[in-house]
């Protein structure tokens, strides 16, 4: 067993860890093990919003624009769509593309056409939202958890290997003893988030504010089999579904500003035995409070313990998360033609 | 509202709190506000021992006497007796007492008779045993938390008055909140619990842990009625039993080193309907690790939200705690013949 945090981010505490030194965990956990040369990641999140069939395509076209854009040289190392339905009835789809170094990214944004098609007017009038929530956090503000250790997702596909078991997980606050920078930073939230002013009225970008937690969550179901896939989606999902509308509709009270709880899809755009939610809090501690107590956390946590049982200790769920808590210059938001419940204007309604 | 710490203890904070700034409680709490000329006090806990009804009339009358001792002029502001029966089917009755200032307690000790009769090799012939598990925590190094403010219970009878409702509780991590000390320590435990030498055998002192946290946590039902009172004694109660059970049985692989569920007795040693539990903790990480992620504790947590709802918000019953994280001149352990697993002769077994 070893810890969470590799080697070359571990520094002397002044922010003592939750567990104890003597903690033993009730059941294994890895997380991503980068090469210590990867020192900042990008992480850039394409959405595009529609209603109705008629704009359906042309969502689907711009998807697949990102899509191809991905196979270029300086393209991600991965990428994911993936696919939900908003409160007020809009669909979206997401890219969501990871790369290793962010000069990379930067170069793969300004060198092919996409910057071009993106910035145009054109994109303001085809009666479709188009946003890029760009996260590029620096190895200490990253932190991931797996439990299994032979298939990863997300900023995971940029791993060079799965870690041994670690010790830090399994209680309420193992996310911020695995995070390098709260080693020594309270990560308290700070920053006001206002508009900042850009040419035009359709399109809104965001002044972010400091240390924004940005958590995406993930369940893959696509190897459970008879017994154990009916509990999880009989039982297990709906628990998770209301505890992912709670965030959704009632979050905003709580400091979570916005949650997509959003399903996979492949090549055709049908959907995958995956999904995950991604939700930006004002800090971690909003987001430890509403695990660590809230009835709707909770209650997944108690439905997903009943599953381990019935399985005997033999699940093929996979589960898993990423976590950033990310400084201002860390974030970018950009929405265009977006409604005003989209993502994190819903943090300057 | 207000913060738990009082303005007397407040400092710039080092360890960040658990709650965000912004951060309201689901449902109101109290704390004990002490006058601010209360620096440190002493908390006394005065076990006898026994087995069968040949001996429970030595133990009575050592309680008496020391019951008796109370009413002296440096006596303590407030005492208690409780009683329980341990696991290895012995019975304890145990008075704990409390000083509003530390030479009150040390002159009532030296002073009266009580130290030599304590001392006497006499107690050792008996056929019970004796022990003293005595606290004198520095203001900083306490902590209360009342679900009522118009009844206090232990601690609480030495404060001036309840405060307003206070911010920090309703989620894990708000002992470590509320305690001052934590504004600017970790809380990291420290030491190894041995034998101090003493002159005799059948007597035994132990020399303390840094950061040890003892935690007596206490309910009181004697106000509920009908529908409350059946749910309390038939739904909370055995849930809160098996999580204390638990602990006294397993808690050592876990830190805690010794669980005592006591139910308190009056005048005549009849139970009144006031119980609590008291415990001994490596620190107070590993009692915030069973408190935040351990299905016992989980399920006791989980059983009182239910009563709360049956309840309407008219709860009746009534739920405080003190919290002590004791540095290593703040405690003291004695045992005169008792057997080798009560109280923190369990740390050395």
């Amino acid at each position: 067993m070893e810890s969470a945090i590799p080697e070359h981010l571990r520094c002397p505490r002044s922010q003592a860890r939750r567990a104890p030194d003597d903690y033993v965990p009730p059941v294994p956990a890895w997380v991503a093990r980068f090469d210590a040369s990867v020192s900042r990641v990008a992480i850039a999140c394409f959405g595009v919003q529609y209603r109705g069939s008629a704009r359906a395509g042309v969502a689907s076209a711009a998807i697949r624009r990102l899509v191809d854009a991905c196979a270029a040289a300086e393209g991600p190392q991965h990428h994911d769509v993936a696919h939900h339905v908003d409160e007020a009835g809009y669909e979206t789809l997401v890219l969501i593309a990871y790369w290793r170094d962010v000069p990379a990214y930067q170069r793969w944004w300004a060198e092919s056409d996409l910057a071009i098609w993106w910035t145009s007017p054109e994109r303001e009038r085809e009666g479709v939202g188009y946003f890029r929530e760009i996260f590029t956090p620096r190895a200490p503000h990253l932190e991931t958890l797996f439990s299994s250790p032979d298939r990863f997702e997300g900023v995971g596909m940029l791993a060079a290997s799965p870690s041994d078991q670690i010790y830090e997980h399994g209680y309420w606050g193992g996310a911020r003893d695995r995070l390098p920078l709260a080693q020594t930073d309270g990560l308290a939230p700070g920053g006001v988030i206002g508009r900042v002013p850009t040419g035009s009225a359709g399109r809104i970008v965001l002044r972010p504010p400091q240390h924004l937690a940005v958590i995406r969550s993930g369940q893959d179901w696509s190897d459970t089999e008879g017994r154990e896939r009916e509990i999880y989606l009989g039982d297990v999902e709906p628990v998770l579904n209301e505890g992912m509308t709670f965030l959704r509709d009632h979050g905003r009270a709580i400091g979570c500003f916005a949650n997509r709880y959003m399903r996979h899809v492949d090549g055709q755009g049908l959907p995958q035995r995956k999904s995950f939610g991604l939700s930006f809090w004002r800090s971690l501690a909003h987001l430890e409070i509403w695990a660590g107590s809230h009835p709707t956390h909770v209650a997944i946590f108690g439905s997903f313990m009943r599953m381990v049982k019935a399985s005997e200790g033999q699940l093929r769920l996979r589960l898993y998360h990423e976590v950033m808590v990310l400084a201002e210059d860390e974030q970018s938001y950009e929405y265009v033609n977006c409604h005003p419940m989209t993502g994190m204007l819903r943090a300057i309604g």
